[in-house]
């Protein structure tokens, strides 16, 4: 391996085996169907790599995004200092809490809620992360809907029932640690 | 469907697909492995489902757990109110920073890094959920080993080089966003 934008110029399969509890023959042949075909003894070119699976998932060009409600966990959205590298850019902050508003973190400022509709027209913005309490966030899924949004990123453990032409990802960070007990119990490694 | 625990006393296998986004025919398949048949038109029994699935994790027994870092993902951590729901009591909470300590969040005291040790031995606790700075968790994660920690659920987004005998989890809370970028560029509904 040699050092590039992460410190390293290229890699095998079977490092990124390793990395990724993955087996280095799928791991080839999953890069294999998009074209990519690591050197023996040399591996793959990891900015290509990069290039390649940025451009498929579509963070080749930066997305922008809003965090919607700054609690805890939208603070900690906002102070990520990872954003840009991982493809994505924090356009706006929303709150309904005064107290919040004109805050500054890391550089973004935390406007009203009043403020969305015409912020992401303006910005032409798609996407909503929604670090809000668990009851208003169908409500806020169903107003950021109608003001031209598609995409949602979900913080609270809620089936959300999904506007037509909308997508919705959820992320439950609980569960990681129920499966972690579950290995201690059973003595499973990865 | 009728009311229980969570509001409901029966449940099909195909409430359970659609929120889980897993075929019906593969729910009812899965489940009978763990000796649990529905009744058609009935569906099973939502708490002796829970109960089996939970003695299954291993989360029958409340796990206490500590948490490590009190910034905002453990503040955060700190305040979930649906621990004990979930299975889990966060018995303890740890920072190195002085200012922080004799905080009570959620009822729960923030302690210095220091204290650790003594902790979990007089409680005989076994897993930590890490909420420290990426550039420290690695270090963390060995002292806690040393301590006589074997699970560790792991917010920085590394891999962990994991101690003899232990368990790890991670969670990447950027993973979801990707995946959503994906679908809602190649339009795929779940």
């Amino acid at each position: 391996m040699k050092i590039s934008r992460s410190g390293v110029f290229h890699v095998s399969s079977a490092v990124l085996g390793r990395i990724t509890n993955v087996k280095p023959a799928n791991i080839r042949k999953d890069l294999s169907y998009v074209g990519e075909y690591g050197k023996p003894g040399y591996g793959y070119e990891i900015d290509k790599l990069l290039a390649v699976i940025e451009k498929i998932i579509g963070i080749n060009k930066l997305q922008r995004v809003i965090v919607v409600g700054v609690g805890n966990i939208g603070e900690a959205l906002l102070s990520y200092q990872d954003w840009p590298a991982r493809g994505f850019e924090i356009a706006g902050a929303f709150d309904k809490d005064k107290r919040k508003m004109g805050r500054v973190i890391n550089g973004i400022e935390v406007r009203g809620n009043s403020e969305v509709p015409s912020f992401v027209k303006k910005e032409g913005i798609e996407i909503a992360i929604l670090a809000t309490p668990t009851e208003i966030t169908q409500l806020k899924v169903n107003e950021l809907a109608q003001d031209g949004m598609r995409g949602f990123y979900v913080f609270s453990p809620i089936v959300i029932n999904v506007p037509v032409g909308c997508y919705v990802e959820n992320i439950d960070m609980i569960s990681p640690l129920e499966f972690l007990v579950y290995r201690l119990k059973n003595k499973i490694s990865k």
